[in-house]
């Protein structure tokens, strides 16, 4: 039988539990680790006086990231917002378009969108994956779009649904079998936001490799870091070369002459950044047993805490760990912000999921879907002290 | 008298003329030089782990970039493109609205009033600076602007025209007193696209400082780099406030909140760049002496070579010969090809100037007034070796 817990003891509980696993406090919620080459690549970077557009470090990340994916390409970018802009781009999103993605995320994915002059319309989320719910999604396109020449046909709006963004929250991979049954049959470009899931696999198969292009983020919060950055993974030789050739601001390669054949961006990983990069993913692997080693110490820590349960891969998935995630049950859920109070003020830095897209001012006229499921998911999820290092120093 | 020259002689002339200050070749057009103190704060910087969105490189960077350009802030930003796309919104441009700016320019003035939604409007440029000729373009916004309701319209599409921004070619100081004036008289916003322009002055003041906001860039090729950066100047402090909210993705500050209030932008700095920039700002005094010096030794060399010219600063201008840049008489234009392939045959790396922005595919329908300047300039341009370790190494 649970102990009953009165609000003051489930937050005392949960600061104890993450205490127990990660000593004494304050712990940031995330920290990059630099115990590799970092060192020795930066300085090979400088020493080469190469640490902006052209070196050997970006085509090596590129390489490598393409290798450790198993996407065909992957072209670096200046970070994963970036990379989604030019995603979105490539996969035919334009002016006055709608994107399917969900309420649960980051701004970025919203924030892309618009930069292509389309609308995000925001669809629900599922506990089993904290991901877009596909089941769902699929009975509501069934019963709000037409296609019409091919195109999936917003009834409400009447603007084109052009592409569908999941997102793999934390590091765990959506539903993608679903997700990608429901693009086919809609007639939907799939882009993955995979930002927090490098490391992340769904049968087996690297997250950011299903869609028609998925984007990663090397952001200073994320399993590796290169200050800033991004990739676009992709599986098709012309979108790989045309996202290089758009984010390097569209300029035909020439000794001297300055052509651009379309409007470009300059959306290009400098070298100093790429060099970063190389060494961070050389200490990928062992990160991501740090990780998971983490997710387990602190599996066994809340096991005894009633109320709370901590966030675990999904079936047939292998999840980076990015974030770990305690998500609390729907009667413990107005005890949320007791929990971050109390754990923040213990030095042990905890944080809520983002507010929902549609609930942030530039986004509430967007049109959304009922966000029951990411409603109840906003208020229950707390997330904890994620370092790798976390592992090695205790 | 002059001796008159072949082809042939010409180039070879040119070859032997830089030859002299520089040495023998292989010598690029522009590189960087790390002799300060990049190694260490590079080295702090990952010792700290604060390598991304936060740290102290990136505040510091901003306090020192505004204290020596004098203007009163400065926001540092990804690169030189995603300042000038934020000042421009700053500055009100919008969907269907159009930006004056020199046709004789990097693509990146005319892409960046394009991620506004807006059409560049291209104006001529002026042999004295190798700016926006403002004189000539007084007589035209004369003749084909009328003054509505306290804007621009251009009566030849109907539409408002919102800005001018003059670009300061290879560090020249534009005529800034005249472009002033003409932004005034016909109620446009002066933005000033300071790229090249660090370490250059207009009468004793910082370029990038007279407009309602000026941008840097510190990509590898300019005269200090971060790998890839940039920076917004102005002396409003709610414009600077702004301009750093949108380029942070528009979030409120809060310990765990993730709350934004406009549609934003993931243009921020990272701090592993900014710290590279805070020892390249300690070396840049130097550096512009060296380029100084740099000028010096090929004004000399070039002296005897007729059909010639080293552009030098503009009167009551102090340019920081970012990069230097020889100038054929009008007879000799149809040599430039020659030169440009004689020099970099000979390892000695020279460019000519960008192709005018109206002859891109992209903006060939944008209009434009008489581009007869630029179009004389494009064809007499060559820009030869010009970094500061050429001096520091000869």
């Amino acid at each position: 039988m649970n102990i009953v817990s009165t609000p003051f003891r489930l937050a005392e509980q949960v600061v104890s539990a993450i205490s127990a696993v990660v000593g004494a406090g304050p712990v940031t919620l995330h920290e990059p680790s630099f115990s590799g080459n970092e060192w020795l690549y930066l300085k090979e970077c400088l020493d080469s006086t190469f640490v902006s557009s052209v070196g050997k470090f970006v085509d090596r990340f590129e390489v490598e990231l393409a290798a450790f994916t198993g996407a065909k390409y992957a072209v670096a970018v200046v970070n994963g917002t970036a990379g989604l802009h030019i995603a979105l781009k490539l996969a035919g999103v334009k002016a006055n378009d709608e994107v399917l993605m969900p309420a649960l995320t980051f701004v970025a994915t919203a924030n892309a969108v618009t930069y292509c002059g389309a609308t995000p319309h925001f669809v629900d989320s599922e506990e089993r994956t904290l991901g877009v719910d596909a089941l769902k999604l699929r009975d509501y396109l069934t019963s709000h779009t037409e296609q019409r020449a091919g195109q999936c046909i917003n009834l409400d709006t009447g603007r084109a649904i052009r592409a569908l963004v999941p997102m793999h929250t934390f590091g765990h991979p959506s539903d993608l079998d679903g997700l990608l049954a429901v693009a086919q049959d809609f007639n939907l470009a799939l882009v993955e936001d995979a930002a927090e899931s490098l490391g992340s696999y769904y049968h087996g198969q690297h997250a950011g490799t299903f869609g028609l292009m998925g984007t990663l983020s090397f952001n200073g919060n994320k399993t590796i870091t290169t200050g800033g950055g991004g990739a676009i993974l992709t599986n098709n030789s012309e979108l790989a070369r045309h996202a290089k050739h758009l984010t390097t601001t569209a300029k035909l390669p020439h000794a001297w002459e300055y052509r651009h054949d379309e409007i470009g961006y300059n959306y290009r990983l400098p070298n100093l950044n790429a060099a970063l990069g190389c060494a961070q993913l050389e200490q990928l692997p062992m990160m991501l047993v740090a990780k998971r080693a983490l997710f387990e110490r602190y599996q066994a820590a809340f096991a005894p805490v009633a109320g709370v349960k901590l966030m675990a891969e999904p079936e047939q998935c292998q999840s980076n760990y990015w974030l770990q995630t305690l998500l609390l049950d729907a009667e413990q859920a107005n005890q949320r912000d007791s929990i971050l109070k109390v754990t923040n003020d213990a030095g042990f830095m905890t944080r809520p999921a983002w507010i929902l897209m549609h609930e942030l001012t530039p986004f509430k006229d967007c049109p959304r879907m009922d966000l029951a499921g990411a409603q109840s998911l906003s208020q229950r999820l707390i997330n904890i002290p994620s370092s790798s290092s976390l592992i090695w120093q205790n």
